[in-house]
């Protein structure tokens, strides 16, 4: 057999397997195709793929054996058990160092697991996380590859090729150990949920409490999307916006309001939950979606649920967009920043080293979330690898404390006209807590060692022969001795 | 062998064990306890139990002996794998028609389970939320029993005899099929982390809003027990908030601010992303614990994000009070609307036939969010059992309905005052989408139509030739052709 000639190899030629494969031909690589029904590798090849470089294999041992060593191969089939079956058809045939990649949309610990396995058998395990859709795997997607760190330098000359640019940078970096890529790409998507949730309600504002016509949000959109808000979200909002349908009328009055989830906007609340971190934003943003879909239960309770009596808006309305703007870019600062905080919580309880500036980077092209605001993220975690949050960077800081005041004025009237702004209000809440030395958690400690023994610890500074240091104390509270329990209460 | 005489057998002698027979011993049943350890049952019974009905077992087969049929049993051991443990020693020795119940604190998913697997055997399985602490299994717990139906009635005299009693009802009814009890248990403690975060968020309004003394708080909580608040936890709030350290400070001043979380809270938040109900309120107040558990991080915080200047309060002080006990109560109707509805589409989905009315009255008594409020929830599924939430019953539209404006003033002042309201403005978030016939999904299905061709359906009374009713519609909103996705955009 001739020596092998094939740089990487992808198992599955659905669209995206078809665009990633032309999109790396593009870069000078030479790839080589597979797929389970064999009628569509020939297909491909005398189609989409006719005058490139592409190979193509009809078994498994033929697509091993055209490929360089270390061999690449990525799978992109759907997650779940055709992945784990397709690294068990591979495995028997690779050899150490070899490099099976699993760019699908796998939930992470089942990629923490694949590395483990694989890295046993001597083979290397990437999962990573591949955002931008069909259109972005052929011109340029976000790359977020985790998982054995040896196999990143074999890899990263056809990623970063492969991967959108922004800034001049690839958006494609290594994200870190084990299932990291998948998890920081399930991040990802939930940070999506909470952008996406804090222009509807910027939307709802303007529409509801100032009245604006489509049109002229529109126009503050386009404005917008010149400054802070700089971004794609903020910039398909605002065509959205002018998109009329044939009879004149703007589209976005035609479209139901109920909207479906996929399930990765729960994983990364439930994540959070589960790490203890705070990432309410994201948390209410699911939660939104999950109302939304009640729809018809919406329509009968607004028929017997009234609010306040609306009124005209009297103030200055250039000034109330202006802190509308300063909102959402505060609210945006707080999502990012619990998002962030998650990572890094998780990389503490799986001991992963996470790539915090090079993630920021990979976000700022090819995906969804993409924006200027990313670079800052970049940038300060650029300054400093160990930031604690992105609240302890200046350049938030000073953008938080320009945007407070508006923010504020912005919640207080939307809760007094009726408003619904749950990201907004729960962004502000986890600030002003985040910023509060003492927060009111003294009086749930109190009451759990009321009610169950629970027992609490002193606050620093009060501690005296009763309430001891890094002890656990129980009060008797009611004089009544023992542990006194809800029971003793009569409703 | 003599004729039995145990009415019910109990497994597992720590203290809620010991105390739940001595509980049912009074109830004048005879009760027969077993322990693993087989010396804890000989001290029981010369100690604690000395003088009472109560009989020992040695071994399981002694326990069965001494059982009249249909024999019951119940297991109060650690959740997990003891319980399967004991009930892999019990079955082989039970007949048709017996049961066994699991007191203990188990995920429903095992009483799922536990229910089918001993149905397939013949027998018949309860898992029971038991809630009350040490001390409501010695004077009366609140009982929550699902599982097989057909063990009610055996089972019934026994446990509403034991159970706590409140508005001369006992707080123990049937609550449904499999794991509704274990279920319902949890939503229970979901709602209590609810409602002391509630209780948290109006003592902050109070101290730092109003800058009040901790006595004058307490008399304001007193106040208010005699009200629609009227409950445990505010009663126990305002002894707390009485209560003087040996130098006469409050001891509420004393105490960490960082709160621990048992997990329960948690796994009501995570149901409610998994049933697709927004369950916000609860999910904030899980939240707010971790955010207070990061003490170190805010305390840090604190010293470089700055909030608005505090002003000292000029306007009406009774009235605020009187304002912010309306926003305590409205945001508390919120989260048992939110807690009933996820039990209602629970439900629905794994086809229980829950008693709404039941629950209600099961937490009137016996268990830390007693209530008077519950009453009138009780009262509310007793007129309607298909109640599609709260928030369509008069009652409680009344109650909002008065609520609302002082609820939104205090949100309002918090929010310009800088003082955290995570649970206050959810819930009121989650009213103002609940009775919004239009919310502002219809940009993120637009969003979502335009990066990814996810597609929308059209709203109602707005459908032509291109938008018909009942279709997933996708439109080229670029007008350049095809499903277009976030890399045609450049950050």
């Amino acid at each position: 057999m001739s020596k092998p000639t094939g740089d990487i190899g992808l198992i599955g030629l659905a669209v995206m397997g078809q665009n990633l494969i032309l999109n790396i031909n593009d870069n000078g690589f030479t790839v080589v195709a597979y797929n389970r029904t064999t009628s569509k590798v020939d297909d491909f090849l005398a189609n989409e793929a006719k005058g490139t470089k592409v190979q193509g294999a009809h078994t498994i041992e033929e697509l091993v054996a055209k490929l360089k060593r270390p061999r690449k191969i990525i799978l992109l089939v759907k997650a779940g058990t055709a992945v784990d079956s397709f690294i068990q058809q591979l495995a028997p045939h690779l050899e150490k160092g070899d490099i099976i990649i699993d760019g699908g949309n796998s939930h992470y610990p089942d990629s923490i697991r694949r590395t483990k396995e694989l890295e046993e058998k001597g083979l290397l395990f990437v999962g990573s996380g591949v955002s931008g859709g069909e259109e972005g795997a052929r011109h340029g997607p976000s790359l977020m590859p985790g998982g054995s760190s040896a196999a990143w330098p074999a890899i990263q000359p056809i990623f970063q090729a492969a991967s959108a640019k922004a800034f001049g940078e690839p958006c494609c970096d290594w994200v870190g150990e084990t299932g990291s890529g998948h998890y920081v790409k399930m991040v990802h998507n939930g940070i999506e949920y909470g952008d996406m949730q804090l222009i509807a309600e910027a939307y709802e504002i303007l529409r509801r409490g100032l009245d604006l016509p489509n049109d002229e949000i529109a126009d503050i959109f386009f404005k917008w999307n010149k400054g802070v808000l700089d971004s794609f979200l903020i910039d398909i909002t605002a065509n959205i916006l002018k998109f009329k349908d044939d009879d004149g009328e703007s589209m976005i009055e035609k479209i139901l309001d109920s909207a479906g989830q996929k399930g990765t906007g729960k994983w990364t609340a439930i994540a959070s939950l589960d790490a203890g971190i705070p990432v309410t934003l994201i948390g209410e943003a699911v939660f939104a979606r999950c109302l939304s879909s009640l729809k018809q239960e919406r329509v009968r309770a607004s028929k017997v649920i009234s609010g306040p009596q609306k009124e005209a808006f009297h103030g200055d309305k250039k000034q109330f967009i202006d802190d509308l703007e300063q909102a959402l870019y505060a609210s945006k600062i707080i999502s990012y920043t619990q998002g962030f905080m998650l990572m890094r919580q998780t990389a503490k309880d799986l001991s992963w080293n996470l790539n915090y500036a090079g993630i920021a980077r990979m976000w700022r092209g090819g995906c969804i979330i993409k924006s200027v605001f990313l670079n800052d993220i970049a940038a300060a975690y650029t300054k400093n690898r160990d930031l604690e949050s992105l609240l302890f960077d200046e350049f938030f800081i000073d953008a938080i404390h320009k945007a407070q005041p508006g923010w504020r004025r912005i919640i207080a009237q939307a809760v007094l006209w009726g408003i619904p702004t749950p990201a907004f209000s729960t962004a502000l809440a986890f600030l002003d807590g985040y910023r509060s030395e003492i927060v009111s958690a003294n009086i749930l400690q109190a009451q759990r060692d009321y009610f169950g023994a629970h027992t609490f610890r002193v606050l620093p500074g009060k501690e005296n022969a009763k309430l001891q240091a890094g002890k656990d104390i129980h009060i008797n509270w009611t004089g009544r001795g023992g542990n006194v329990s809800a029971s003793t209460y009569d409703a």
